[in-house]
């Protein structure tokens, strides 16, 4: 009697029946399954976060800062926020438009969950991380995808074929600039324009700007704070992971218009209750004093992009942009039909895990990505292994 | 033009427009805004964490443990939270049922992310924390609330009542049980019954055991897991913030049925990919070293409540169960008909800030909850202020 309800009845949620795979997760975990294999498949380098941010989090601790936070994050924090966005981007954003989040993952998360309703339509330009598709898929939304185009040496965005997929069922469009995977950045110009249209239609924007920082040649990469009015619907997602190695801390920020406020707020409350005390403690000594690390990290970057660029150069079939941002090689390979087989064959074969382009978007199953935010030593290891597998 | 839109059209989830008011929160704050105002009104001691789980959060950052964790959990974690489970309760929990999660909170989270669809409904004991409520209608989901009765110097849950409350929609059920804010415990018996009238009719039990190691007199309260088969459908939700004084870390676990793996593992992924790696090394020696703290607490929480129970037995007018388990004095006023009002007034007129009742259901505006697991100097002083406000 029992065994039979277990076979007619599925008490999960709908959503699971429809979501979309992560073929990608699965292979992440397989790499790291086997010993000795490289992994340079998942979005973090090699550095662990810097001393002077660690030792804020022993302070707090011997202080007794163990107690419950504030729902939206502590004040000191959103203040710090507000103190980096004016010196780093001229932004002037008042507290009650900022709320610490447990990661830029959670960041997206938030503003959806404050938006979405059942069957809502996100437009999201992809090649794009998969995990934002699964954010969007949980939260009740459907995402329309767009792709980029790469040619000419470059990775374009037709904004005319991004708007055309507007619908009366489009509640957002999702775009993450610098991206993740292919590092192409989002000019003004483009931002102004998609604001202009997005606000005539009253149609939110997620921009997940955690790669902001991450720029080869300049400071910053434009962000939507740059040309938004207050009340905009835009929510602008980042985080602490990238930019001050700390992707282990599960710590970020988001900004919304005015009226957010109380909505974030509630649905922190009654998600987790915000990020620990003494993270967010620590937290405010990067955004201090994290500049200099933060150079650090971009000439090892810099560095890493020219030996991964030289040693693809080598194979006529293999087509790679220079990206201006970011610190991942999305490559094309002329001929390659399945790029999640691909990927396990790189693991088994040879002992380096790269990310199946596939997971970005079904028209990049021809691409791998890989993350060169790792030691030059074990880069060129793994470059040197990946070369007969290309071959 | 462009204000006007603003003024016709609501861009937020319909769910906020619904959603119950959460009246106590905002009573937290102004409480905490007000200077010398002894807050007693939230779910927390007076003691921090102890120094040796704190040291190993020290440690695992020197050791640069700031690294991306695992979805679910760090096995180490995992395991050693199965091992918890065995020493302390006897149940055999594979690692698979078990998921690390940002809180307990966020654990009640996941798991009604993994069930509920738009409209289903969830029957809670009442009086239950507000937070229960809100965690329920942001994942969609409707509250039937099932009030308890005080009589007989005890609580009382009618199991009766309790099941007629069932309609085609009822999709779980969910129990605090020993309870937040009364301290009544569900008998082994009561519990029995409740998964065989559950199981019969394929309806998910929420057993929120957070307060399972606050027993007065004895070491650990019944759980649902001493009488559960593998597949019921079943979460068990657990935290470290009340055992071992960690409210403001964040972290917690969920114990699901066997097929629940992959559900919970993708709403974490796609939520917030789980707790800081280095907490969870800590979680490790929380679990493992924190039996002496929790028996340091346990005495300071029975001295705390005899504190209590002779300064308000010399009102005729208010009436205290003497609780088994918890921290917190759950007490009657008669004639009092605005909890609200009163807590307020009470941080006004004598600096001390309660729990107002009516948060925890609506039959219950007549009552008040005082948290005493403060230190007794702190608790003498609020006792001693709310005299004349009780006179």
């Amino acid at each position: 009697m029992k065994s039979q309800k277990k076979h007619t009845y599925n008490p999960y949620r709908s959503c699971f029946q429809t979501m979309s795979a992560n073929g990608a997760a699965e292979l992440l975990r397989y790499g790291k399954s086997k010993a000795g294999c490289i992994s340079l498949a998942q979005g973090e380098g090699s550095l662990p976060t810097p001393a002077f941010i660690c030792d804020e989090v022993h302070k707090s601790l011997s202080e007794g800062k163990t107690f419950y936070s504030f729902g939206a994050g502590l004040t000191e924090l959103r203040q710090e926020i507000a103190t980096y966005h004016a010196k780093t981007y001229g932004h002037h954003i008042p507290l009650n438009r900022i709320a610490v989040t447990s990661s830029g993952t959670n960041a997206v998360h938030l503003a959806l969950m404050s938006i979405l309703d059942e069957g809502d339509e996100v437009i999201a330009v992809t090649p794009i991380w998969k995990n934002l598709i699964g954010i969007t898929e949980l939260a009740g939304g459907r995402i329309i995808d767009v792709p980029m185009e790469q040619s000419d040496g470059k990775w374009h965005l037709d904004l005319e074929k991004f708007f055309a997929k507007v619908t009366p069922h489009t509640k957002a469009m999702m775009i993450v600039s610098p991206n993740n995977p292919t590092g192409w950045v989002m000019s003004g110009e483009d931002i102004k324009t998609v604001l202009e249209f997005a606000r005539a239609r009253d149609i939110w924007i997620i921009a997940d700007e955690v790669y902001g920082r991450t720029m080869h040649d300049v400071s910053k990469a434009p962000s939507f704070l740059d040309y938004a009015e207050d009340d905009d619907l835009l929510y602008v997602v980042n985080s602490f992971s990238k930019t001050w190695a700390m992707t282990g801390w599960r710590l970020g920020w988001l900004i919304g218009p005015r009226d957010s406020e109380d909505k974030i707020r509630d649905v922190i409350l009654y998600e987790n209750m915000g990020p620990p005390t003494f993270t967010q403690h620590a937290g405010i000594v990067a955004l201090r004093h994290g500049e200099d690390f933060l150079q650090t990290q971009k000439t090892l970057w810099k560095g890493n992009q020219e030996l991964v660029i030289e040693s693809l150069a080598a194979f006529d079939h293999i087509s790679l942009v220079k990206s201006p941002a970011a610190f991942y090689a999305f490559f094309k390979i002329d001929g390659e039909t399945d790029s999640f087989a691909l990927a396990r064959r790189l693991i088994d074969e040879v002992g380096v895990s790269l990310a199946p382009g596939g997971a970005f978007g079904k028209e990049f199953n021809n691409y791998l990505r890989l993350c060169f935010a790792a030691s030059p030593e074990v880069l060129s290891e793994a470059l040197h292994r990946l070369k007969p597998a290309f071959r």
